[in-house]
C-alpha cells in the first residue's frame, strides 16, 4: 500500500464566536465519548425516549412527534420542505437572507410552487408583506420563514405571522436553527406547525442533528400526500415510526454518540433553565451590541429586531475584512464570521451562543477587535466599547 | 417550567456483535471528544483533506469526489441515486436482501423507471439474470446492488457484473456499508462508479456518516440532468464545491466531531493494513462459521458466498429466537442481531466488524450461545464448535 499523509487528532483550543458551531460544554465532549451501545439496545432506546422528552421541553411542545433528524439544520430544513410540499402546492417564503434563499431553493426542488417574500438582508419580513403573498394565492398549503437569520443577525417576529397563518389556512413553518435554546421559541403557544433547528448553536452540541418537531394537525395533512416523499431517508411517516415510543420500527441506524451529545446538551438546557437561558443570550447579546457601537461602529441588522445569540457589525472603510478575521484567530484564538452572499467583505458576524455566551467572551472579543482595529488604522473607542459592555453584564 | 425525567448518561458495556454498530476502538472514542473547531477553521480543513486522502486509500481508489456524505449509510445510498436518476431513466437494481429493497424504494422515489433483479434472501444475485434486465431495456442508466447484504449475510461477487456494466454502458453503483474495511473493496480496479459506505460497520466508528465515491465518468453523467437534484442537502454538485480542495465553498455544516471519529478510525484501517485488516475478517468469520457449523447449527447465506463481517444462522426448530438474543445480551452483555423481514425469528445475525473482530469474541459467542441453546433444549455441541473455531483461529 503507498503512504498516505495524514496527521495525529490535535485540534487548537479556540474560543467560537463565529455563526457556529459554539463551543461544547465539557460534559457534552465527555458524554460523545460514551461507550457505544446498540441502536436497538434497551439502553439506548430509554436514551431516545429521554432525548425527545428533553426536546419537547426544551421547543415547548407537547407535539408526540419530537426528534432529532439524522443530520445536520439543513436536513432538517429538507425534511419539513420535502414532506410536506409535492407538485401542485403553493409555499409562501420569507426571504431575507441566505437561509430564507436555501428555503425557496429547497421548497422548489419538491415541485411546488414558491412565492418567495423578501426584504433586505438586515431586515425583517412585514407581516403586511405576507399576507399579500397569501391573499394572492387561491390556496397556500405553508409558510415558511427563519425565525434567526444567521446571515443577516435578523430576529423576525412570529406572532402575527403565525395568525395570518392560521387565518389563512397555511401550515406555520419556522427555522429556529440559531435561536433554539438562545431565544424564546414556543412552538404550541405560538402555533408553529412543523419547527427544526441545528444543534452546534444556541444548545452548543456538536454539528450533526437537526432537532425537529411537527404537529398532530401536520401529521394530518401529510397523509393527504398523492406522490411519495421524495426523500426516503426523511420521510416523516417512516421515522415516526422509530421516534415514537412503542413501535420502534427500524429505519436508519440513529446515530447514537450524536443522540448522546445531544442527551448531555439538552439536560444542561433544562437544568439551568431556558428562561435564564434566554435572559443570559439576552444580556450577553445586548452587552456585545452596545460595546461595538460606543466603540464607534455600526450594526447591520434592523434596530429591534437584532438577535442576541449572533451580532453582525459592519466593516469600516478602509479595513480589510479577512485579515481582521485572520488576526483574530492566529493571535486571540478567536473565531468570529464574515458576510455572505451580498454582505460578503461588509460585516463581520459575532456568535455569542450557548455555551460560548459569556461575559468574558464579550470583553475578550471587543479588546481583542479594538485592538486590531485600532492598528490597522480605525480610531475604535476600545475603552468606552469595554464600558458600555460591562454596564450592561453587571 | 415543569420537571423533566432524564437519567445521567451511563451506556452499559456491551460486545457489540450486532449488524453494527461495531465496538469503537478507544483512540476513535477520545476522537469523539477532541476539542470543536469551526467547520471553515484552517486546521478543520486540514482534517478534511487528510480525511478525503484516508477515504481513498480505503476504498482503493483515485477519485477526487471523495467524501463522507453528513448522514448515515442509507443517507449515502439516497445520495447515489437522487443524483444519478430523475424522471425519464432506467434502472436495475439487485434484491436479494432488506438493503437490495430499500434501493428499490429509494430508486423509485426519483421517478426514475426501476427494473429489480431478485434472488431468494441468503442467495446472490446471478449475473446472468442481471444480464437479462440489461437486455430488455433500451437503455439502463444505472445498475445497482449491495455487495454485503447485512440482512441475509450474503457476499455478492461484483466482476462479472461490473463487465456487463462497462458492455451496457451504465453507471455502476454499489453499497458497501457492511463491506468497507472488512471485505476487499477496490473501487477503480472493479469498474465502480459510484460507492458508498457506513461509519459503523467494519470501519468501527460511531454511526452518523457515509462515505462515499464517485468517479470523473459518473460525474460527466451528473451534468447531463435535465432537472435539479431533488435533494439540496445530498446534491454532489453542490457538495463537491465544499469537499474539493480549493473552493471550499460553505454548503452545511460538516459534523466536525464525527469527521474526527471517523479520521481516526481510518488511520486504525491504514495502520493495520488493508490486506491484514480484511485476513483477519476472513479468519475470524470463517472461524465462527466453522464453529457454528460444528455445534450442529445451520448456516443461512448461500455457501462460498458468505461475509465474513456478518455471520447468518438458522434459529433451530423450536427455540425461542428472541429470548436467546435477549439472554445474550442480560446475561453476557453480548448483542447479536435478529432477522428482519421474511427472515424474522428464523435467524440470528452475527457480526464480527472491525474492532469487534477478534478471536476472543469468536470464542465468547461460540460458548454463551452453546450454553444458551442447550439450556433452551437444543443439544448444541459447544465443546465441538470452540474446537473447530480455534483450529481455524491459530
Amino acid at each position: 500500500m503507498s503512504t498516505i499523509a495524514y496527521q495525529s487528532l490535535n485540534p487548537p483550543s479556540r474560543i467560537l464566536l463565529g455563526p457556529g458551531p459554539s463551543n461544547i460544554h465539557p460534559r457534552v465532549q465527555i458524554a460523545m465519548s460514551a461507550l457505544m451501545v446498540g441502536h436497538l439496545d434497551p439502553y439506548f432506546i430509554s436514551i431516545m425516549e429521554d432525548t425527545t422528552r428533553l426536546l419537547r421541553s426544551v421547543f415547548r411542545t407537547q407535539n408526540e412527534l419530537t426528534f432529532p433528524v439524522s443530520g445536520t439544520g439543513s436536513a432538517g430544513m429538507e425534511a419539513g420542505f420535502d414532506n410536506f410540499l409535492e407538485a401542485g402546492d403553493t409555499a409562501v417564503i420569507g426571504s431575507n437572507g441566505l437561509f430564507g434563499e436555501r428555503m425557496v431553493d429547497n421548497a422548489q426542488r419538491t415541485g411546488a410552487q414558491v412565492i418567495p417574500v423578501t426584504a433586505d438582508w438586515g431586515r425583517i419580513i412585514e407581516p403586511e408583506s405576507i399576507e399579500k403573498a397569501l391573499k394572492s394565492q387561491k390556496k397556500v398549503k405553508l409558510l415558511a420563514v427563519v425565525q434567526a437569520e444567521t446571515s443577516t443577525g435578523a430576529l423576525q417576529p412570529l406572532l402575527e405571522i403565525a395568525s395570518l397563518c392560521k387565518r389563512y389556512g397555511a401550515l406555520f413553518m419556522v427555522d429556529t436553527v440559531t435561536s433554539l435554546g438562545g431565544h424564546e421559541v414556543a412552538v404550541d403557544d405560538w402555533g408553529i406547525d412543523i419547527c427544526y433547528s441545528g444543534t452546534q448553536k444556541c444548545l452548543s452540541c456538536p454539528p450533526g442533528l437537526a432537532p425537529f418537531s411537527v404537529n398532530a394537525a401536520a401529521m394530518a395533512v401529510l397523509k393527504s400526500r398523492t406522490t411519495k416523499v421524495k426523500s426516503w431517508y426523511l420521510d416523516l411517516a417512516l421515522l415516526s415510526n422509530y421516534w415514537s415510543t412503542g413501535t420502534r420500527f427500524y429505519h436508519h441506524t440513529a446515530p447514537i454518540s450524536m443522540i448522546y451529545a445531544l442527551h448531555e446538551a439538552l439536560a444542561l438546557v433544562v437544568e439551568e433553565g431556558l428562561e435564564v437561558r434566554v435572559k443570559r443570550h439576552l444580556r450577553n447579546g445586548g452587552a456585545l451590541q452596545a460595546g461595538l457601537e460606543a466603540m464607534g461602529l455600526t450594526l447591520h441588522a434592523q434596530k429591534g429586531h437584532r438577535l442576541s445569540s449572533l451580532t453582525t457589525v459592519g466593516v469600516p472603510e478602509g479595513i480589510d475584512e479577512l485579515k481582521i478575521r485572520q488576526q483574530l484567530l492566529n493571535e486571540y484564538s478567536i473565531e468570529i464570521g464574515g458576510g455572505l452572499g451580498p454582505l460578503k467583505g461588509k460585516i463581520w458576524r459575532i456568535g455569542l451562543m450557548g455555551h460560548s455566551s459569556t461575559a468574558e467572551n464579550v470583553l475578550l472579543v471587543l479588546a481583542a477587535l479594538g485592538k486590531l482595529l485600532s492598528k490597522a488604522g480605525f480610531r475604535a473607542d476600545t475603552a468606552a466599547g469595554e464600558m458600555a459592555a460591562i454596564q450592561l453584564l453587571s
